[in-house]
């Protein structure tokens, strides 16, 4: 049976085949990419008066995704997704990607065109080519690494902030977190209608990739994505702008099902829950109004969650109202992948 | 004793720091850059009317390197250089490039930090800035991915020979595959002096960008690198072209030490051994003369082994005469990283 056919019967150059032709049926190479998939580099020509951008992330099996939780499709959407959010962050347009997989050999090669397939959906709509890449043996565990080179004129930084700026959030958070819990702890809550969107923003997270041009335009003062969530990422954000923040936790913005689900654990979820993949900006007070009615009308929703203040005397770069009017203070660094 | 910490004692953001100073004392982060690490990408500036390349490689600890038999220093030398080896073999300029490392936590800071410094003074003298990149947990093995960037305006691609062109390879051939015999097979033969050249040929290669950007202005019609050996990538470029090739195998150069010390098997090295980092180009016949003369100024040598013919009817993509006059010919994908 076809479908079977491991990715050691057919060999590196046959899988870079299959994949190319899976990529031809949803993304094509792109008008702006001069040379793709088969030489010893990818070529572009960036457009006349922009800046280059590069961003990259890698995905490890056990690690960042599990098989027995998570299909190809998603996690080819997902692989992609990841790193268009870091060019939306900076408010820059994605050209291509490439993409790198290190696999035992013993991988299915119909899942593999499952994965690409995935990510050539998300890439069409965003006129991303997948230009190119790298396979390489491993022992395990399988690892995705994609690279997203993007360009525009006016880039957003995470320096920029300034006191007296609000600080506003696009979409909803905790979503992601929630829908990871459902998918890996059987212990977790379950009603299957409510359950869906929180799976689908842990799976098909959608880059915003519209809202940071938009924000790049309007002239934001800072601005990056949120993937460690809001108490994960906000602190990367004043640390590099020399200045303080206070948000209201009763503001950040959730949806009801993550409420209903997770009664005890919403807010932690919504703060620090990670992988929700919206955008974070400071905007001058006066300006704020017309920034979230910009959004609003290309379809996106920004809420104003606190304000940049003065870098407090003992350090911490995020002080936090909770629902009981009580304050905390997050320190640096209290994010870490090897914590 | 300091020189003993692992990276989980000081986490990731610990680690950037310290491998972000290492860079510091380097490379610097290039003019040309205008956001490094740090950002959610990094940003920089294309040259005006210039195309852009992306090249990426990625070392899988126990599959491309290990260290029982390489240190350090080496290994970052060595990750950038397979890439910059790849910009080399489009004739264009690196620009940037990001490192990613896959890391259990278990691995000793000053180690991570000689590695960076081993790419940093690599990348230094080619004006590469080391910008960014990503570091995640894994359970092992350790994995290092290298992705650059480079622009040119005239890039050299696989595709392009043309009949009656020569083949025309710099360098020697097959000394860095000695090396890792000598390395890793400990009834290898060895002799401390003439051993010294293999080794360091496949520890520390020599990306060759100034020869590839001579070539490339030299208007040769196609051109790679060769990291497969000349059996494993002559194909690819002939396959891309449209066309065969015949090479003489007593033409392609090697080190003396290379015959001393593998009598029976310098020839099967220096044709399939891999890892010699040299260029692979095809010159019109009535040019071949100007451009090993140009490359001689420069302080490269080009050695003519074969010369580009129409393809066959068998199919073969290279056939090679061999030292007693007789011929074999190479198959399409006689070379797969999984076979």
């Amino acid at each position: 049976m076809s479908g079977a056919v491991a990715v050691r019967e057919i060999g590196e150059f046959g899988l870079i085949g299959r994949l190319q032709a899976v990529l031809g049926e949803t993304t094509g190479e792109g008008a702006r990419i001069e040379l793709g998939i088969g030489d010893d580099a990818a070529v572009w020509r960036p457009a006349d008066g922009t800046s280059s951008v590069i961003a990259t992330d890698t995905l490890i099996e056990g690690v960042h995704f599990g098989l027995d939780w998570m299909d190809w499709h998603s996690l080819g959407h997902k692989m992609l997704a990841v790193n268009l959010s870091d060019i939306g962050g900076m408010g820059a347009t994605p050209v291509l990607a490439t993409v790198t997989l290190a696999l035992t050999g013993d991988e299915r090669v119909a899942d593999l065109e499952t994965l690409y397939r995935g990510a050539g959906e998300l890439a069409a709509p965003h006129g991303v080519a997948i230009a190119g890449g790298d396979i390489v043996r491993t022992r395990g565990p399988m690892m995705l690494s994609v690279t997203v080179i993007g360009e525009g004129e006016q880039l957003m930084r995470r320096a920029g902030a300034r006191i007296g700026d609000r600080v506003v959030v696009s979409g909803t958070l905790g979503a992601a977190a929630a829908g990871f819990r459902l998918l890996t702890d059987t212990a977790a809550p379950r009603q299957a209608t409510t359950a869906e969107l929180l799976v689908a923003a842990q799976l098909r997270p959608n880059p915003r990739i519209a809202l940071g041009q938009m924000l790049a335009r309007e002239g934001v003062t800072a601005a990056m994505d949120v993937s460690d969530g809001v108490l994960g990422d906000l602190p990367k954000l004043v640390e590099a702008s020399g200045v303080s923040a206070r948000i209201d936790a009763t503001r950040v913005p959730v949806v009801p099902a993550l409420r209903a689900l997770f009664p005890d654990e919403w807010q932690e979820l919504a703060l620090r829950g990670g992988e929700d993949y919206e955008l974070l900006a400071t905007v001058p007070a006066n300006r704020v109004e017309q920034v979230i009615a910009a959004a609003a009308e290309i379809g996106a929703t920004l809420t104003d969650i606190g304000e940049i203040v003065a870098q407090a005397p003992d350090g911490a770069l995020v002080t936090v109202m909770d629902a009981d009017g009580g304050w905390r203070s997050v320190a640096p660094g209290a994010w870490d992948h090897f914590g």
